[in-house]
């Protein structure tokens, strides 16, 4: 059952990620097939990373279809509603929020079934859940916005840490886990809704 | 003979996405080293990322020294004729969209001797064949050309799949590579000459 | 003993280019997590590139710690003592210049340890020096610097030359790498004195 909800929610997660990509790169005017190449980059970038770094290839979107589906269903569906986004866009942050949650954990897991230190697997887990912005930005010319503005990738360290926590205090994995992700989910409502951030060097100097 | 001639067109269409490479560095006024790098990235961009998720390492380029010598030539070929590129041009753009028929094959049959799924084996070649100068952009900071304008993956992706077709009309290999081929270069060849484009949502919208 | 004063140059390298990637950072008013994300893509990133395009993976600062303190270290030193960073400048300035002689040295080092020709060797030597920096550049959408105006891989490139040159010659690996080192690091100081720059394209058209 565990795996089955986890399963789920990767791919609510994957579609909003993809989602998010989709509409900058019609921010930016790209065509088709450079919508469907953000998308996927945007969903599909932060895992792809995990996966090099560590060295398990073919990487993990290759295993099956359903990513891939996914991504285009997201596509079809910012072609349709992009109109409408705004309606939507309540509840694309709810999705995206989820799968930085649920992106966090699958990455520690498969971390962790390599031979590497826990810190590099909280490592890897935040990779997994931010780098597909970091990457989509890149492409698209921008500056990535996480790496400025929001406690984004903070949120995963948070959940990361207290998933390790918790497997200290000896509590079960099947409670760690959806406590990790609610957490991480939380925070992220949290400090959108209050506009909550990091320190920057610069404010400092101020 | 299939080989053979596979071999060579890849290393005209090396020769192509190197010399695109190194007059776009010019153009930024990089110096002799950038130069190099941005005709390397461009030129072998795409298969390094095929090797990369497959995960078939030390990647290709590292196989034997043909690849790095053409890329030499083309710089040297960029420094001497940069004057005279626009006689050259047309030249450069044929030999350009043989490399992406060529690049698209050999991703596609490289990705097929890995267990992963045929609708990968597309993505490979695609990825083959657009990534180098989808890199190259966004080294030189520019938004990719590709993702924007022009039909360039697409021509890929209709290659890609009638490479596939033909395969299960039971067309004998040797006739079918030739042929998508040629289908890429005529597509790519078309839809430059009549400005052929896909549609983008910001077009839609308006 | 050899072993020794290397691992201790390469993570005094490893602290000045997470210093670099961080100050990059703080100029662009990233927030903290922004900060360490690019100081570690600045440290990380070259020699992260030459384990993936080998296949040496999990790639190498995953085998222990010490990377990452270093870089921690460098972050605060850097939210410490920016206002002061100009008194530093000098300093951190000659740790960058060995950091660059020292990865090269270690990046050749590992890709001999590959079934590679040398001529790769040399290629892995200088991408392990100098893309940390092209990365952080490319993350922070600016063209990257070292691809414009400076004799910066081309010291990495003199350097790998002459040790490969010193070992036909016979020269005993453990003054070899010692001389590659000091070769690389003084002509990165003549060159930042006499602001020496390699030829660029457009300059010569004028």
């Amino acid at each position: 059952m565990l795996e089955n909800y986890i399963y789920y929610l990767d791919l609510l997660g994957t579609f909003a990620f993809a989602i998010s990509g989709a509409l900058s790169a019609a921010e930016k005017r790209y065509d088709l097939f450079g919508v469907v190449f953000v998308a996927f980059i945007t969903a599909l970038g932060g895992g792809t990373t995990r996966d090099l770094l560590l060295g398990s290839t073919p990487v993990s979107w290759m295993d099956n279809y359903q990513y891939l589906y996914v991504i285009i269903l997201a596509v079809i569906f910012t072609f349709i509603f992009h109109k409408q986004i705004q309606k939507w866009r309540k509840a694309l942050f709810l999705f995206d929020s989820i799968g930085l949650g649920v992106f966090t954990i699958i990455g520690m897991q498969k971390a962790l079934a390599f031979d590497i230190g826990i810190g590099f697997a909280v490592i890897m887990g935040v990779i997994s859940a931010v780098l597909g912005g970091v990457i989509r930005d890149t492409f698209n010319n921008d500056v990535p916005l996480i790496l400025r503005k929001e406690i984004y990738a903070t949120a995963c360290f948070i959940g990361a840490f207290l998933l390790i926590a918790l497997g200290y205090l000896g509590v079960d994995i099947q409670i760690g886990i959806p406590l990790t992700i609610l957490t991480i989910f939380v925070i992220r409502i949290v400090s959108v809704k209050y506009q909550l951030s990091l320190p920057s060097i610069k404010q400092h100097r101020e």
